[in-house]
């Protein structure tokens, strides 16, 4: 099995449906036109397939080594690979000059993440947790911690992470206990234990800078008293070196997981570590959620990943193995059987997998699109729009990637029947590893209620009106063409069913929450599909634009034969979901909890 | 987690849904009233909670060990068990008495073999596969091979297997290669591979008897010239002993699997092992077959005892796990939070698997009862309507109860969060047992053809006919029933919607098969939806009877909310279904191979 970054439709994503060049006005991307990107683009697959892909089952196999002295080692090779990687400059993509960054817009970066992260979704964490701790500090820091660390985040010399959870909080931060106890010079003591920190300790960089919510002493409870402190594995010196081992932070152990397991997720001991308040008291959570967004989405990233990558290990085994005959006569007469490609069943499942893959990246890129509008774009309501848009997408793109990246896997696994389930073939390292998506940066469900509690009735509704204007519009705009009728019909039957629950959810989750929680989930999927039937109409009217003209790379007639599938094969899905959100919490709820 | 054997839902099943006591007057039912089948039950509940539970995490943590001489050595306390459940008598409560057996109904062994699965699904397909093995064995052998092997296979003094799958052919068996040469005493010589042999070798029985499929030299090619042989480790002895070790059969290795470490995956050796003949030549399949569908109900009986555990793990940490605050206000205000299983999307992942894992449990008792009443009843016309509808059922069973035990497993560890990707919790291992169950013993797909190809149209739809007319015949009786109009409309409207599948099918499916093949997934799930929604009808009147009659025990209640849960958030995927399969096959076959 190779993986092969998927080149093409990358390509046909940044350049005909989100039509990158109408941005070339705007800051970052006038430097790198379409050429520029597709060479960007070839490097990183190169990087993805040749270095990174050969290390996914050694990391697998080996996971990562903890020892009393508190070190961690990565699997073999993974040491090597990350300075390579850091030295190709791919980290550094969308990262600002001034801090040594190429100061290109994320959507430029995107597909070299998504392949780094297909080819071994546990070593593209380090990075993808790196990053975000960069954006983190480039929000809340002072000018001299941006100068200080920003320069060796955005290289990847120095990594980053997050520390969030604790033993007895995840979801919930407000019972968060790890304290922090100013020092007099102006820096803090943080004690507390955190757990579940991905990159807590490794081998691979100079340095780690740990990112940590604690209490300041008096601070108040809940989530009004939390702040964010910075905690460097080794003190930084005044020019940008490493200096003496800061102590009090240490990696005291691994987690045993079912996945990612080149990934190391460590239990991490603050005992008096000296750390740097960031941003303001008792204002820690605000930058997290810099961080943490930027993470959502590429989690969601990492769903779409691994669903593509266990697509095309599920192709090459349906091409090869020979069993059975078509149903309508030999496909393969002279092999003793044709390969299961040609029935309809394994069909069904490869063609959703295609179908979900491929939507599901035009939605994630739209959605990190949207980011760099909203950094970039010069006209204020663009940003505004952009920014409202991105809320909504972000739990959205983190929740049905992810449950969809783990439904694909699994897909992938059931192709390969037998050979599937034993570790000689790397579906279940896919499913495996996949799963995880699923919980962290916020479980599925805390997405949902993200969505349904926060994002859609903040400033009243008014991203989700944009939103439906959006979708009203381009429906509008290309209703009147007969070939791509059915796209706009399922565009506008999707949008209907989710105004049709928007709709519900005003009438009945004011009056009851526990109605709004309930339909939640069901909710988050509704708001999938109709993104992905605009992203669906869009590329419709792309590759039917080409077919029109007669282009003839088969490509585009192909594309069309996707999006078909998704009218006829996903989008039907809408219809279950409204019809379980309309049920309502009444009989949900009534269960006395020893009932169970 | 301590897994509590579901006893009292158990005996609601067979007693007031089935109403095993109608059955009275039927062989073997006679000598097992309903207070004999409670004791019995109990007694099963106590070995699987005490003996095979506290097993399950330490068959998946050591798995099996393969040695150099041959040998596989199971997991610490297995053979133990093992022993003490030979001792037990269960697994020989449904053989024929004079095979050593207590001739009971099959359904009477039901609780306790889902009991064991749940405990330990790995251990549980030791004597899973042996009873399999003794049923064939019944079915096709000689009474001398029957006297000679049946009472040690009814005990499980020894184990059995079977052998289908070569490294080139599993779901294609007419490429199957292994041969048996006729030695002129009346013996075989077999030669061949085989692989995923499940207990193919181990050391918790005193022999272990091989059903291997092989091709009599000479045979005619494809799947009719395939005989079937009885093939010991051990020789027997004429007097039921074992006699010397059949040198040629052997294990050369264990698969290296996602799940089921406790279970022994073998790859088999036979080099001129000796084989007896089963049956007649060239007509082993249908001997085989026996065995086959016997195991297809007990994977699916696998598939709803992994839901049933990863949902019970679930509870407990919804219980125990505090986090956030309910969305109507406190309910656990004295303490730092309240639990999880207050959060409506706790709830509904709950509430989900609860409904799934009853109405499951209902249908596979109700397919097992069919078997019985196939053997069993006096009346032929019941005997031959408890066949077909068994036909049916089987693959429906199989593979909707996998589908959804695998999903459940998933949810499970869904509630769970952070915690349940760790292997510290019993989550990760139900995730990955149970997903073997959608594949094995004819992958899902397979079972999807089986009902659409095979079952469907045998005798010119008689089965499907004679399944419409039962669930008619429920609904007329019952639509006048106030109470269980809802019940009775879900019937109705599960009942059109597969209806309305056959009547696609029969238009569609002749013309051109792959509309059937492409069909074939959503009209299984569409079968289990109907069969599902008359379960829970009949579920509802049952519990409705105890209501009215003012029963003081809440479960009768509780099994109310359940089975309205059914109604509004599992019976509407049937729509999706529907509409999914009315697209065809036409757009779905119609991507070159070299688009993927």
């Amino acid at each position: 099995m190779t993986y092969k970054a998927p080149i093409d439709d990358q390509l046909f994503v940044l350049r005909e449906v989100l039509e990158l060049e109408n941005y070339s006005n705007l800051d970052g991307f006038a430097d790198a036109p379409i050429d520029v990107v597709e060479q960007i683009l070839k490097e990183g697959a190169k990087f993805a397939e040749d270095v990174l892909a050969p290390l996914n089952g050694v990391g697998d196999k080996e996971g990562c080594v903890w020892s009393k002295d508190h070190t961690v080692t990565t699997p073999k090779g993974f040491k090597e690979a990350y300075t390579q990687m850091v030295e190709s400059g791919f980290p550094a993509l969308s990262s600002k000059v001034e801090y040594g960054g190429q100061g290109l817009p994320s959507i430029i970066n995107a597909p070299y993440s998504e392949a780094s992260s297909s080819a071994n979704m546990a070593f593209g964490m380090y990075p993808g947790l790196t990053h975000g701790n960069y954006s983190a500090i480039l929000e809340g820091g002072t000018d001299e911690q941006k100068d200080l660390y920003l320069p060796k985040l955005a290289t990847g010399e120095w990594a980053g992470t997050m520390n969030l959870t604790e033993p007895h909080c995840g979801t919930d931060l407000g019972l968060l206990r790890t304290k922090a106890v100013p020092h007099g010079d102006g820096t803090y003591r943080i004690t507390g234990q955190k757990i579940w920190i991905s990159g807590g300790e490794h081998d691979m960089a100079e340095n780690i800078i740990h990112l940590v919510l604690a209490r300041i002493e008096g601070a108040p409870e809940g989530v009004k008293g939390i702040s964010l402190f910075i905690v460097p594995k080794f003190m930084p010196t005044k020019d940008g070196g490493v200096g003496p081992r800061n102590e009090g932070a240490k990696c005291v152990g691994l987690e045993e997981k079912m996945g990612i397991h080149g990934n190391a997720t460590c239990f991490m001991s603050y005992e008096d570590a000296t750390g740097f308040l960031i941003g303001k008291e008792n204002e820690g959570l605000k930058i997290m959620f810099v961080m943490m967004n930027e993470a959502r989405l590429h989690v969601g990233l990492q769903g779409l990943s691994q669903a593509e990558a266990a697509y095309q290990a599920a192709v090459e085994f349906a091409k090869d193995r020979l069993q059975g005959r078509s149903l309508t006569g030999p496909k393969n007469p002279d092999g003793p059987a044709d390969p299961i490609i040609v029935h309809p069943d394994v069909r069904r499942m490869l063609m959703d997998s295609k179908a979900t893959v491929e939507g599901c990246r035009a939605l994630l890129y739209y959605g990190i699109l949207q980011a760099d509008l909203e950094r970039h774009h010069p006209d204020e309501a663009m940003r505004q729009k952009a920014g409202d848009l991105l809320g909504l997408l972000t739990p959205v793109i983190k929740a049905y990637l992810t449950d969809r990246g783990f439904a694909i896997a699994s897909e992938g696994m059931q192709v390969h029947g037998g050979s599937g389930f034993t570790e000689h073939f790397p579906a279940s390292q896919y499913l495996r590893d996949s799963r995880i998506a699923m919980i962290y940066e916020g479980t599925n469900g805390i997405q949902a209620l993200d969505l349904v509690g926060r994002k859609l009735a903040s400033k009243g509704g008014r991203a989700v009106m944009a939103y439906f204007a959006e979708l009203d519009a381009f429906a509008a705009e290309n209703e009147a063409d007969e070939a791509l009728k059915p796209f706009i019909e399922c565009l506008q039957k999707a949008k209907g069913r989710l105004q049709d629950a928007t709709t519900w959810l005003m009438q009945n989750g004011l009056a009851n929450p526990d109605n709004a929680g309930a339909a939640s989930h069901d909710y988050l999927h509704l708001f999938a599909l109709s993104a992905l039937a605009y992203l669906w109409a869009k590329t419709a009217k792309a590759a039917q634009a080409k077919v029109a003209a007669r282009d003839p790379n088969p490509f585009y007639k192909n594309k069309l034969i996707t999006a078909r599938h998704f009218i006829e094969r996903i989008a039907p899905e809408g219809s279950a979901h409204l019809a379980k959100l309309k049920s309502g919490s009444a009989n949900l709820m009534s269960l006395p909890a020893e009932a169970f």
